[in-house]
């Protein structure tokens, strides 16, 4: 049952004066539970509990938090039908891509709690005592990986559940052996309560202590509150590149600051050969339209710019798409905020200088329903426009034709920091393109060939991070298994008595 | 020869009408070399030339990388008796000093040489494609790690070689690929200008990329500046807590932030049992007060705060302390600014309620000359006066007078974040210490059984760094292999065909 409360710590609380509904997004109308915000107090219950588990939780073996990890994937699939007709109803995603991104949070989860039943991902390093070294001995020195403290969880409003209140940053946060605070995204708050009841069933039933974790409903300010508390060590943000820097920037003027790791995004641009055009150009235009459409384009590794030098096939390699995304018809977008400033940006693009709409949505849809949309631009108008570099998030695309490689080349620079880069080309062609790969490996985090951005795998070789604005750290990823290098820090051991030491050091 | 102006690449330029002298150290007198400080344009010329050599430096491999770090530990051996000269005139440290920091920073750039010459250390991760996995194929994907870009590093007044010109920051940052611009420290422009033609010769011999390395003279003016150009990607700092953090707030309030380590400094807490004052009370007392006169005093791991519990043998044990300082007799700081800050310092100390001067500076030394000092207090006046937890630079060591444990470990909690954390004691009584060992642990970056913090190995296993203030990100170290870390991002490639991958991922 969805009660509308917080959880802090094992408690429900629900206090405050303010609160929201969420809404069913297909018919854009409110649902019935009151989601109460949570207060000042409630925050600073949550993160005392949180900072006082932290210093039993940090102690308690990988074997014991695995447990407790896989406890909490075995109770979210526990929650039967309930929890995927909320995500359908909260999200107004099909009940297919609910039961999927199911499948990812259990995954990840037991990934995590696979990883940590040894302590072989810390990589620690035994150096022991050198005495007769000259001109001095070397003592004997160790190092190992420790949690650094309460970490604070933003979630976004496109992952109810993967990215979410048990998602990757959860996940790797409570893996490493931190304590976490989730502050649940409005648009599906009932799924969060639900995901974090699991969390709390599994904290009380593998012996966990109680504030290791919480979840918390509120608004930009409730966010402010919790990230200024001095307890609050570290910060998981998935979001808009303006959510993302404001509490990058919350996190670096504390008195003490913290590491914030905001992934924010980026327009993920795509790359096509025309070679590859000339001999794939249906193949190519099927898979990057069905990319382009995925989960009414709501990812933030969505394909939104395609860059193309001009050539006899272009165009008709471009009506391929269109076709292709004509096909898909209208799709229904998470909330009605979303949807609005979905429109608000495609218009806002359509309007610059040189761009061509080549697929529009004025058609009057229902609900939140809309409709895809490609627009077209010159190189020379696109590098001197910096309005059109930035997210739609949507299935909303821009293709840019250049007239030339060099002009290419160009455009790739222009780009700010992205998650992610792609080029379809023919192999035998790939010399010629030394450059243009040179220089989108330096704006991406994962650089892919003949394929498209969207589907990220869940593993150790993952990158989901990217220089600046694609996330505020680029030397971190979050997700994969490494994500969990972002919640611990190294200490060394000098000269300690081998009985003394942590067993994964001794 | 020193020339007093900046190393703008490979060429030597001092168009500027700013400039300042070092100092005699041990005569408080100005030396006769001019030091041009670098104007804004030579700034954005050496950040250019980094940034355009960045594009070649990154590429070449591993071996190439490493013949330049050799040949930079050459030439700055083959820089002879001129180098100890400098170093000494300038600092006034004692020329066996220099001597073993010129071995230090050949070391250590030796030590990165050698981990480079093979891609060992990235921990590269290859996962091959699984074309036939349920629900959906995986793709090929293999992670490793790229330089992130020019960086700045700003030394510190005390180790005009190890942690200077050639010392940790850029022999990490060149390793890993990145270009450097060294905005040399005011106190040993001299040192830092010959440091740096010994690197501009590397470049030539070695075929780098003009630019690679540049080394500026200035203040704070001239280091704002350069942090704030978009086109640096990192900074390394060592020093002050207030410089470190306006050199972070510089990094983090910029329109693309960038990681920025500062290494800060601490007070470096040591604890002393009853049972190892009874036992071995005048042994501890030596290291104790050789660590606290090591180099007058002038390292961030100097031990400025001993924490005991106040039983019969305390007082004959601070005692000890004393007669050992007082042997060791006065000592040249290394300027005449670090001087007055030192014995305004300690004259601050001195004047917090319940504090009490056991050995003091009151006579009259000439040059930059001083003596130790010791004081004690009891802890339930440390434990309100946060004044007294901040650093003293130089041979000062506050001894704090714990009632029991609980008092003590109330002391431990108190305190900031710290490089170091040191516990004497009997192997036999550790058991009783798990709360004090846990929560110091909570507290450093590197925590020590008996022995003092000073000396610090340059190894992988080494930790320089921790909590904040001691660094501002401490999840990094700053000394030994592992520093390369702050100056690499993963990057994912998926799907490539086996040539086109770099070759470490093949």
């Amino acid at each position: 049952m969805i009660t509308g409360k917080n959880y802090i710590g094992n408690e429900l609380s629900g206090i405050g004066n303010k609160s929201h509904k969420t809404i069913n997004a297909k018919l854009n109308l409110e649902n019935s539970i009151n989601f109460i915000e949570a207060t000042s107090n409630e925050i600073n219950q949550a993160v005392t509990l949180a900072h006082e588990s932290f210093q039993v939780y940090k102690n308690i073996s990988g074997k014991e938090k695995a447990s407790f990890l896989n406890c909490i994937a075995d109770e979210i699939l526990a929650l039967g039908d309930e929890l995927i007709e909320v995500f359908v109803l909260e999200s107004g995603l099909p009940e297919g891509r609910a039961v999927g991104e199911r499948s990812r949070t259990v995954f990840q989860l037991q990934a995590f709690a696979n990883m940590i039943q040894t302590d072989e991902w810390k990589n620690n390093i035994i150096e022991k005592a050198l005495p007769d070294r000259k001109p001095s001995p070397k003592p004997d020195i160790r190092k190992t990986y420790i949690p650094i403290g309460p970490i604070a969880v933003f979630t976004p409003s496109n992952f109810p559940l993967a990215y979410s209140s048990a998602g990757g940053d959860t996940a790797s946060a409570l893996a490493s052996g931190c304590s976490v605070i989730v502050k649940a995204h409005y648009m599906h708050s009932g799924t969060a309560e639900l995901v974090s009841s699991a969390i709390i069933k599994s904290v009380k039933k593998t012996g966990m202590p109680n504030g290791v974790f919480s979840n918390i409903n509120g608004g930009i300010e409730v966010g402010q509150n919790l990230v200024k508390n001095l307890k609050i060590k570290g910060v998981g943000f998935t979001g808009s590149k303006s959510g993302g820097r404001s509490i990058y920037d919350i996190g670096s003027k504390r008195e003490e600051p913290i590491p914030v790791f905001s992934e924010m995004g980026s327009v993920n641009p795509v790359i096509i050969s025309p070679k590859s055009i000339d001999s794939k150009s249906i193949e190519i235009a099927k898979i990057l339209s069905e990319s382009i459409t995925l989960g009414a384009g709501q990812f933030c590794t969505n394909p939104g710019l395609i860059i193309v030098v001009e050539k006899e096939n272009t165009n008709s390699f471009i009506d391929n798409v269109i076709d292709n995304l004509i096909k898909k018809g209208s799709q229904c977008m998470i909330h009605k905020n979303i949807k609005e400033s979905y429109l608000k940006n495609i218009e806002y693009i359509s309007k610059q200088k040189g761009v061509k709409v080549l697929s529009n949505t004025d058609i009057e849809l229902k609900g939140n329903y809309i409709s895809s949309q490609i627009n077209s631009v010159l190189a020379k108008d696109f590098l001197v426009n910096s309005k059109m570099h930035q997210e739609v998030f949507g299935p909303f695309s821009l293709i840019v034709k250049c007239k030339d490689e060099n002009e290419l080349i160009k455009v790739i620079d222009s780009l700010e920091g992205q998650l992610t880069g792609s080029l379809f080309a023919e192999e035998g062609e790939l010399k010629e393109f030394y450059s243009i790969i040179d220089k989108l490996k330096s704006k991406v985090g994962r650089i892919i060939f003949n394929g498209v951005p969207t589907g990220v795998e869940v593993s150790q070789a993952m990158t989901h991070g990217g220089p600046y604005p694609a996330s505020s750290d680029s030397r971190y990823t979050s997700v994969g298994l490494d994500s969990i290098k972002r919640w611990v820090r190294p200490i060394t051991y000098q000269d300690w008595p081998i009985d003394f030491l942590p067993s994964d050091l001794q």
